[in-house]
């Protein structure tokens, strides 16, 4: 049958050259990785005083940099240098302190090096089997959120003596992916309720969101196939501070089963973008139970205000939802990509989306016994999500991570209290988190088409000093400039600054005087 | 109206701690990294002598690590110690250069470097305006990419003069976000087409893909809401190679047709998971021509082969589909996630994942001389993800990364060549690029069912040993061994102790002598 020294594929058989290109020679990852560093370094000291907005034109860099690949290798340096001179001055810089436009993408020292390292291990956890310590990880990691954010019992995956809970969670990466896995298990769950053909009995099912809800949710029904008609947008006003009113959520719904149709999921959302509004959970999920809908409750930004208790009564109710994402990329110091999802009941979720290709069997996932994460996202291939997350939790721990939340809460409190104080001005929406709505309302003799145009002066204005960053929304009808709190760089200083400059642009346009600061 | 020195707020209403937690401080950023860089040079010095495939039992990290999280902040090597002690012990290797299953996640200095850059600058580019040099850079990355694949000028987005044209590409985490997207995008116009009422004609459409395509494609045909029964799966076989068919695929279409069902979209691969088959692409396209169907081609992993002129005939006809994706995670030394998808009509996809909420509304969006790229993915938020790719082209050239492929290729044909002249072995389909299908095959004797058994011994006590890691999968119904080349620390001396290993494994198999090496 053949033994080591009488077979005749000797390694002999071998031949080529061994040396040549090292993509991972331990030297080079050495000396690029500190020239990088060096890089960090040098733009988080500087990054302050650079503009936050570019002032670049559409295709700049492409006039900058060469349109052709390049043939031949070229040191580092040159990437290095290209990447100082033509993408840096072109970048709008989440990074700046000075940056209060949409949500902040807060970051840490702690996030990064995991990040890092888990580049440079390159796993693809898609099953226990492919990396053991990169799915514990990341069940780790979202235990530990889940209890910082006192989520329920029935959302911890890891219960003790390590077998599967009901619940499960995993690391996404945006909240959009999020939604489309439990929108396709409700999907499913209600196809089969109702006896549906295949999918034909996709055209009866209705979803629900308020009308705050964030865009990317009407987007990830129509990916999953619900019929764009069939998606509600319940109308909210300043009376719930537009938040959803669960009774007009209930009044739509029962309209819905009326005419036939079957309410199949509702998102509701704890701290909208364009307001920080949010929808009472609790009241939320009790509407749903009559319909048996699926409850996920979208707390992309302020879920992580939530890991203090005195922001903990927003998820009030959570316990009776069957999901919620919360993104720490957002707000809890970690960099991007990094959503968590939890679900009540995991096996709903990999109900829809399991695979088993042979090359992936193996005797851990036969056994029942293991968290195969591919099971629960979108796709198969997935990076070491948990590492960043883990660091981030195990190096600043809750207190720090609490800190750094209210920190930012009460530079918000002082920017809205500034606002209030000054009679050109108003706070549009109480402020809930970290996010000030405000405006320069309609006063001597301005209309609210005044109003509005002042106010997108003020802001274009203030944009193109690049001195800050502010964006704007729509809230019930009015032109609205949203300043929000938390770069991770951001100093109490700073918010004084914007607000200082905010003042000053805001007399210049008052007084007709258009010179720039 | 207000002025400066009058006006009530004024920056005495600031109050507070202007010092604590500072979650980016640069010294601590730089010294986390540094202590990072250690690791990772000690880890790439190292890995090779560690066990590829972890001994742990499942729930062995909760075992080891606090099952809460701590609320103390803790000095960062507490987390960098309990990495190399819980971590390190329980991580499936994929960077040892004993790593030959799946495909391998090829990485380079330059990645990692770039990867790291794109954390710590941390931008959200769903917009231009939201990150100018994020969204050109990734625009400049696909179109270099593009160029060295020789992709027809109609996937090229950049044209001269900075307009868009009317294809395009982006870059997104994974193979199935490429399918999900595309999928809609031909859901939507078959729709149109057929002049659906809503998705109520959802029911007639029908999408095809060989029986050998990744499994991923049938979920992402679920996920887009496409009906379980009109997923068809077309059977190939040994005389193709297990290839597609273009005959058995037009006649699968015809039949659907003459039922009043609607081809909508096609899923051809360069280059399967299982074995590497290519599928026709040209044929493919002429005849999915014929029912105005949707062609995308999934070269995942075998696209980043064609950049090499000797190759690139396997794309041939590409100029006649209607997107096609690969991801250079798997072969081109980029560090996931990055998969790259073109399109041939990028208003195809905008049309059907086009969002345009107020707070992101701004004049160079409006203008419509700029790409926003939230609208070519599944969600909203996204990583600076062209960096990575742009310093890997822009660092190792044409030729390197040309070098690099064609270094895999030939030691996959010396390991093919061994096991071609070991008579206990055979290859079961030709080899295409890196990826050698094999077996012990019956002989002396042995049944079929002998040799799987034979086989199966051989993966799991090779596996077991920690000096390798091979995994399976079933062609035409044989158990089958994958021995996939590319990890990026591997050399040859790699592969010839693998070889090495499995001949003296088989041996003692063969002889019944179990003793382990």
């Amino acid at each position: 049958m053949g033994s080591l020294d009488s077979n005749p594929a000797s390694i002999d058989a071998f031949a080529g050259d061994a040396e040549g290109f090292q993509p991972l020679n331990a030297d080079d990852v050495r000396s690029y990785l500190h020239k990088s560093v060096d890089f960090i370094y040098d733009y988080y000291k500087s990054v302050e005083s650079m503009p936050v907005l570019p002032g670049v034109e559409p295709g700049y860099l492409s006039r900058l940099l060469q349109s052709a690949p390049p043939s031949a290798a070229a040191p580092f340096d040159i990437a290095m240098k290209e990447l100082r001179e033509a993408v840096v001055p072109g970048m709008t810089h989440w990074a700046s302190p000075n940056f209060f436009a949409f949500f902040p993408a807060t970051n840490s020292a702690a996030a990064i090096a995991g990040e890092l390292i888990a580049s440079a291990m390159n796993t693809v956890g898609f099953t226990w089997q492919a990396n053991p310590a990169a799915t514990e990880m990341e069940v780790l990691a979202l235990d530990w959120l889940a209890q910082l954010l006192r989520l329920p019992d029935s959302f911890i995956m890891n219960r003790t003596g390590g077998g599967r809970g009901t619940g499960g969670g995993v690391i996404l990466g945006t909240t959009s992916e999020a939604m489309i896995v439990t929108l396709v298990a409700a999907r499913d769950a209600a196809l089969r309720r109702i006896g549906s053909d295949g999918v034909a009995g996709i055209t009866r099912l209705t979803v629900y969101a308020a009308d705050q809800t964030h865009s990317t949710f009407f987007k990830a029904c129509r990916l999953a196939g619900f019929d764009p008609a069939n998606i509600r947008s319940v109308p909210t006003g300043p009376e719930t501070d537009f938040a959803v009113d669960p009774a007009k959520l209930l009044e739509v719904m029962q309209a819905d089963v009326d005419t036939g149709l079957v309410p199949t999921y509702i998102c509701a959302t704890v701290g909208t973008t364009s307001s920080n509004a949010v929808d009472p959970v609790g009241a939320v999920a009790d509407v749903a139970a009559a319909f048996n809908a699926w409850v996920h409750v979208d707390a992309a930004y302020a879920g992580s205000a939530c890991i203090c208790p005195e922001f903990r009564h927003h998820l009030a109710g959570v316990e009776r939802v069957d999901s919620i994402s919360m993104s720490p990329h957002k707000w809890l110091m970690t960099c991007l990509d990094c959503t968590c999802l939890w679900v009540r009941d995991a096996h709903r979720l990999t109900g829809s989306l399991e695979t088993n290709p042979e090359y992936l069997k193996n005797d851990a996932s036969d056994s029942g016994t293991v968290t195969d994460l591919k099971d629960m996202q979108v796709g198969v291939g997935r990076r070491f999500r948990g590492l960043k997350l883990w660091m981030v939790m195990r190096t600043y721990g809750a207190a720090r991570l609490q800190e750094h939340i209210r920190s930012d809460v009460a530079m918000a409190k002082m920017f809205e209290d500034a606002v209030r104080t000054d009679g050109r001005f108003e706070v549009v929406v109480p402020r809930n988190f970290a996010l000030v709505c405000f405006r320069i309302k309609p006063h001597g003799g301005m209309t609210e088409e005044d109003a509005e145009r002042a106010n997108r002066e003020l802001m274009e204005g203030l944009n193109r000093t690049g001195k800050a960053y502010i964006a704007h929304t729509v809230i019930g009808g009015k032109f609205v400039l949203r300043f929000a709190v938390g770069s991770s760089l951001q100093e109490e200083r700073h918010v004084r600054s914007a607000w200082e400059l905010i003042r000053k642009k805001t007399a210049e346009i008052m007084s007709g005087d258009k010179v720039s600061v």
